[in-house]
């Protein structure tokens, strides 16, 4: 039981059980393959071992409907925003006679993410009750009293000429940056967005240099426009990624396809190494030792808005699918998607909400590592939040009392047995640490990493990402020289 | 009910009922008048109409013992921290053994507050998981899982000399800012004081400017101490005004000795003129009007820490004494009494520390207005806070459910009737508002503000004040050319 942390005020909490799994419904293969065939770490597992299936006893293999039985969603209801196919063409001709919001590209993710749910029991970009509840609470209180988690404002910024065309209009258009109209929020209300207010009590600092504020709020509008969301259709970026992107209900559906009885997350924005993988590894073998059956990782990698630094999310997904084709991590027990969030770097705030979001995907289990969230303080030499303070805030967090925290043990590189391992403080010497900076310097000067720090298959998808870059900053330089 | 707002996410609650008068128990006047008998307005209440006691029909007057049947305090249990008188010598020799940490002015102000129990549940200054829940979620989770309301961080900072020399020791000794060992912390925790992150998300901005940031917080250490509070006798001024500094068990008696089946607290730093005194009658009528037989009005003037042009408490004590005086307020059915807390002026995060402590001190109603707690923009042409915040937040705040929010209704002088009224926005015209700046450009330039608008010996207290600082500040100035 090492393995949980629990703040002492919750003592009452008992660890979510594993399900019986006699009692858990075989779902349908066959509707799944046609949903999701494109998605190479789901077909993995059907192509390369379909004896997973059978593996976990299903009781009822000719049910054909899938039916959950995991982890409740906020609220109890996963929340889905799409227009029914029967309704688009009304809808879509009503949105033309509706005053018109334009979208960024980040407010377009924050559709994706309310539309399909991943904020659940949120039905549309915040009010201002719900802004004023997330900015001081971190959480919202339902009807029934109890509380959902709900730490970062999801609210949708307009100027002042926007407000003006908008008057006392009910509803309004959402417009995407390519110019189509993609859906519509309705019963909106408009309040001041306060941006430096939001700014401090979302990231505990008005410092220039916080890569979502420059990005995002600075140039937004001093207005905030609230109001329940519709969208035509599901969101889709047709960057050749989309297949990675499941929806909270999709996920569900294939923990249940492959029975899980434990789901756990492990949410990133960087290039999985042995270490990363280790951890995930030992996480599900102590998640076996505990009595579930069958644990499922949901390796997660965050695809929304990250920094210019960041290593972007194609080369990371390339990266990720050689893990796993390596068998770093094995495709039969992990699913790798999108999660479509964009990235606020808000620390304690912001893991919060990534922990929040992999409830609705039907995760019980959140692996938190040192600083999750964490950057460094854009002013000052040291890291913004403390490293320990995010899962401290977790562990704690209102609204987040039915998900187990799994504290990331910190992996380091054994220079003696030459593999990434568990730090062993009685030999600290004989560790090496590779941080994200440093993984990044090698691969940027073309040095290798010790042998066993990441498997050369995924170390070659970084080394060329820095190669390319390299060479389109020569180029530029060049071009540059050439026209001085 | 258009008295009451409460959010419709807590659309489950009541409002607190009226307790059945008969049931509840008689209280011993005796006993009382030889504990508080220097407070005036308690005193007036007894001498001047004694026949209250009577009025609202004690079933058991022979009973001598006080018992509440008031609000429950947060926690369940009212948390005083005074040594008992038998333990006083041991405990002050043992704490002449312990490392010392001195306090200043505010730190004992938070060490008075702590100690009577107006943060209840709350046992001494927070320790690093007490720290991290309130500023994330304004609140505290008990062990039961339930919430209690602790919006503002209540920290002892040390700097790192005092940290050096407290080194492992599990328990300090509080010194007075007059060199007097006052109590211990006991079991302590020292982390880190992270100054930025506190303001920003107490403030909701790092501006310079902030009164109890610029006075306390920049100057302070860069560790907080948290730990078991004891004191060895309650904390004392010896300004004159000790005798109007009940504690929460004191005005909880002084309710019962009343026999209040509502309290409705009213928190102030500034003089009371007669639109707040017809707010407050108001109140009591309206409660009178919902079924409540005897509601008494805690009319409760903030003692701590206040910015420089606020006016003192000693001219604010002796402004609201000429009002009750004078009958602008009945003194039978109000109590008039120092909320000892330091003032933040952090406007919507700091109006449910108000509210929550005199949930502590026993009042069931809060009376809420526009910008409570609020303040100009340090750097900013605007208010700091968006004016109806402070009551939404309230509203909707963890732990304040079993508190009903009264909403304060809009008062100005009627050029008409000559006199605060409720403002009529259909004679809009006809109304005059008279800001706290005006009334103090008014008081300080010795004119006359409109007849009716503040009961006339109240209002020469201020007129007094202000002359008397005006003559400071010339015979300083007149210094300053002699010595230049």
């Amino acid at each position: 039981m090492s393995l949980l942390i629990r703040s002492t005020y919750v003592s009452h909490l008992t660890l979510y059980q594993p399900r019986n799994s006699k009692s858990s419904s075989f779902t349908n293969q066959i509707s799944f393959f046609s949903s999701f065939n494109h998605n190479p770490f789901v077909n993995l597992v059907y192509k390369r071992n379909p004896t997973i299936m059978q593996s976990v006893s299903p009781s009822s293999s000719s049910k054909m409907a899938v039916k959950s039985s995991l982890i409740d969603p906020d609220g109890g209801e996963l929340v889905e925003l799409i227009v029914p196919e029967s309704d688009i063409a009304a809808k879509k001709a009503e949105s033309e006679t509706m005053p018109k919001v334009k979208l960024t590209k980040i407010d377009l993710e924050w559709v994706h993410v309310i539309s399909e749910g991943w904020a659940s029991p949120l039905k549309g970009f915040m009010r201002e009750d719900e802004y004023l509840q997330s900015l001081h609470f971190n959480s919202l209180r339902l009807q029934n009293g109890t509380f959902v988690n709900m730490s970062l404002p999801i609210v949708l910024a307009i100027d002042d000429d926007t407000k003006q065309q908008i008057g006392s209009s009910q509803n309004v258009a959402l417009v995407s940056p390519q110019g189509d109209i993609i859906g519509s929020l309705r019963s909106v209300e408009i309040y001041k967005h306060n941006k430096e207010e939001r700014i401090a009590r979302t990231w505990g600092t008005t410092s220039p240099g916080l890569p979502y504020v420059e990005e995002y709020i600075t140039p937004s509008g001093n207005w905030l426009i609230g109001g329940d969301l519709e969208v035509f259709e599901p969101i889709k970026y047709n960057d050749g990624l989309d297949h990675y992107r499941l929806s909270p209900k999709q996920l569900r559906k294939e923990f249940d396809n492959r029975q899980a009885d434990a789901v756990f997350a492990f949410q990133l924005r960087n290039p999985v190494h042995n270490g990363h993988a280790l951890l995930m590894n030992d996480t599900r073998k102590r998640l076996l030792d505990m009595g579930y059956k069958n644990p499922i990782l949901l390796l997660h990698p965050l695809g929304g808005f990250t920094k210019a630094d960041d290593v972007p999310l194609d080369v990371r997904m390339e990266q990720h699918s050689k893990v796993l084709e390596d068998g770093v991590l094995d495709p039969e027990t992990t699913i790798v998607s999108i999660f479509p969030s964009p990235m606020h770097y808000a620390g304690p705030t912001e893991v919060q909400w990534h922990a929040k979001a992999r409830i609705n995907a039907g995760a019980n289990f959140y692996i938190v590592g040192r600083d999750p969230a964490g950057m460094g303080h854009p002013t000052e030499k040291r890291d913004l939040y403390d490293p320990d303070h995010g899962k401290k805030v977790l562990s704690m967090a209102p609204g987040l009392e039915k998900l187990n925290i799994l504290p990331f043990r910190v992996a380091a590189y054994d220079t003696v047995e030459k593999k990434m391992a568990f730090f062993d403080p009685s030999r600290a010497k004989e560790f090496l640490f590779i941080s994200g900076t440093k993984m990044r310097t090698y691969a940027r000067t073309g040095e290798n990493p010790p042998d066993g720090f990441m498997c050369p298959s995924g170390w070659n998808v970084l080394v060329k990402y820095y190669e390319s870059l390299q060479e389109s900053e020569e180029s530029s330089k060049q071009q540059a020289v050439v026209s001085a």
